[in-house]
């Protein structure tokens, strides 16, 4: 049964492949309907530059906009990059802003540009404004399809309006329209739910919500996060600093985005810069984009095992402690690695804030001492079995003990530390922490060892 | 300005810590109204445990489930778990059936089984049916409340209902309602705004979408992931084996649920058993549960370690090696981390099978071997600075070029590997590699420089 669907699998792959080579439009389409976004972009992202931009081609803009939207933060991104800008425009112009303004972010300037200025100059002139708005705030994850209406119309009115456009609007993603004044500002939500429930004489200001929960452009995705926590709302209205309705922040948007911003986060704790990283990325970038915090990485480590070359008299005469020299600096790297996605998890939660040093360092030490003392037990209790000199295991053991309790503590308020200086503390704490951690335990060995070198030697 | 924010945060604490202490149930509510959930969650899982049930007792049960559910995912189980049974029942009766679920499957099954013990039979039978489903399936994440009607019925009929039980219905999320057979088997979905837009003597079956969508009980998270890609509903009806409509998913819970399972792939990815860790946990929790990966760990180190000790001999007369073990050690890690990232992310979106292993075999060597190539001429350039011996450069530099190949690539199929063994690859897969690469790199150092001895001593 598993080896059937695997050759089938193996199957899809000759089909799709052998439909771009015919050319048959229609039965790819078909063909793409059948699969889901994960198989759809396992098998598009995939295709060589050529057989991607004729599929697209085949299918037209409009079926194109969904298929790329469909497999959007499964490498749409990396699609349009790859067309040229003429085969771009429509397949984008098809788009929803939202999705416009994800694609176009992730292109280089200079494509963006292009294609912004073959669409429609309104609407080009609407996508700039939303792409001036930073990343993850509410100005830049809005959208500008929604339902205004002024407030003098009546529920009769409006369910008229509704019912007129019904094609229209079921394009969009209605569940709420917004009552604005003759200059625009936001007065009022209404809930089509409400609406349905109304008697249809009512004047839409008596059904709405008057003073409606909404958020400024500038709002972080922090909190969009806890408006959307704190009431199931499925959007809310974003108004400017004179409270005009420029846009709505749907729910989906903002979990996709806390979504991406977790994902991102684990690969840059693992040292992937930017945050992204796809296999069908083109090999230069990914391994440039390694190796720039590998490079900075080597240096640190450098820089730390200098402190054993201080040492190297000491480590002649008891050659036994180099043994223990990368366990000391693995397992507190281990331990400190712990408590820094602790709490870089905790402040992404708003959990904890960055100037809550004490908090954290009283939480950690005390972590850092029993595990410290269990791991130096441990190591204690190798050395012993391994040389049977207790000396030997008094050095490693005290050493680690000491050396956990230093990177679990340390640990815990990096991060904290990076935040407040508004560095980004997912790429930067592990190399930092380990610095600190490997030349505090080379040290911590050595020089206990030097101490007691005649016991380690006898 | 900020001192003056952070002294009325220092100050907020003092009111809610005082209002609890002078019994001031409405003051507390309104007090906790203007707060964030983020905020609230800082406050409340940071109060002693009798604050915390004292508190809970003053806002009553109903604003307690609704404290509770606005924390969720910000440490609510905790929480629940603090109050004794008498306290919770009430507080658990006033939640969603989802949220329900979500809190008692945290608690120990005892305290859970008490809790059940004490709810209205029927609804406690329907929990426990809920709790039997795998936690991220659609039974596990879908919600019992939602509206069915008999397809006899016409549109009138259904908005006269909605009418009647308006102020019912508006504690639900209503967007769709689900049409059944009389046997209870899905037959349609009514989009409400396609009952807002029909002629009202419509039967409710000529609205209806026919044949609609749906997912079965036992569907996992990533096919939901798919789901909500693929289509923008709000939610998707949820059907046993004889097509009983038994549920909703919503979105959100998905979008949420894929967020957690995120947040737990960072955590488990450094060391943090189960995924989770609060530093509101106890102590003895947090600290037992790192300590129950660090010893798995320390072990694993020593074992790789003793590598080292097989060229005692070697490293005596060329001691300057010693400095280099713990550089290619942790640079080899950190090269195979990187890789191991990648790979767990792409398995977790679909984008890679877990048989897949020679892509990602060919995709991660090629950056193996550029990477390990500029790494391995930066550390010999290092150690010819440093000691102006060529041939020391030379064993360095080109068993961390070697080392990072192994690693890069093996890091890069551990996580397939482990999947294919129906293991979680975000826990397990840092220790496997970093065991094999240090073991690996060990022996290449030490074993190039034995036979290089005389050059390094030279």
């Amino acid at each position: 049964m598993k080896a059937e669907f695997e050759e089938e699998r193996q199957d899809n792959r000759v089909i799709l492949y052998h439909l771009i080579q015919t050319g048959n439009g229609p039965q790819i389409i078909a063909f793409l309907e059948k699969l889901s976004p994960a198989e759809i972009a396992r098998f598009i992202t995939r295709l060589g530059q050529k057989d991607q931009t004729r599929l697209l081609e085949l299918i037209g803009p409009e079926k194109s906009a969904i298929l790329i939207s469909k497999i959007s933060g499964l490498g749409a991104a990396g699609i349009v990059e790859r067309i040229s800008t003429a085969d771009a425009v429509p397949i984008v112009q098809e788009m929803g802003s939202d999705q416009q303004v994800r694609i176009l972010r992730k292109l280089k300037e200079d494509d963006a540009e292009l294609i912004l200025q073959d669409i429609q100059p309104n609407r080009a002139k609407e996508i700039r404004q939303l792409m001036s708005y930073p990343e993850n705030t509410a100005g830049g994850l809005m959208i500008t399809e929604y339902l205004p209406y002024t407030s003098r119309l009546k529920v009769h009115d409006v369910l008229e309006d509704l019912r007129e456009h019904g094609e229209v609007y079921s394009d969009y993603d209605i569940q709420y329209a917004y009552v604005i004044s003759d200059t625009g500002k936001l007065i009022g939500v209404l809930r089509l739910r409400d609406l349905l429930l109304a008697p249809k004489s009512k004047p839409i200001a008596e059904v709405m919500i008057k003073d409606p929960l909404k958020v400024d452009v500038s709002a972080s995705l922090q909190v969009l996060r806890d408006f959307f926590r704190q009431y199931t709302f499925l959007g809310v209205p974003v108004t400017d600093n004179e409270g005009n309705l420029v846009g709505v922040v749907r729910s989906y948007t903002v979990r996709e985005a806390a979504n991406k911003r977790n994902n991102q986060l684990f690969l840059k704790f693992a040292g992937i810069v930017g945050g992204e990283e796809a296999r069908t990325m083109p090999l230069f970038k990914r391994s440039s984009r390694r190796l720039s915090w590998l490079s900075i990485n080597i240096v640190l480590n450098i820089i730390a095992a200098s402190v054993i070359a201080l040492y190297q008299d000491t480590l002649e005469k008891a050659i036994v402690l180099a043994v223990f020299l990368p366990i000391i600096s693995d397992m507190s790297g281990c331990s400190g690695n712990q408590a820094v996605a602790v709490s870089i998890r905790e402040l992404t939660l708003g959990l904890v804030r960055p100037r809550e040093l004490m908090r954290v360092l009283a939480k950690e030490s005390s972590i850092g001492i029993i595990n410290g003392f269990v791991l130096g037990c441990l190591l204690a209790a190798a050395a012993l079995l391994w040389k049977g000199n207790l000396y030997l295991g008094l050095v490693v053991g005290v050493s680690l003990a000491a050396n956990t309790l230093v990177a679990v503590s340390f640990g815990g308020l990096v991060p904290l530390i990076l935040r407040s200086m508004r560095t980004d503390p997912a790429l930067a704490s592990g190399p930092l922490l380990t610095t600190i951690t490997d030349m505090c335990g080379f040290f911590l060995v050595l020089s206990s060892g030097s101490l007691l070198l005649p016991k380690l030697t006898g």
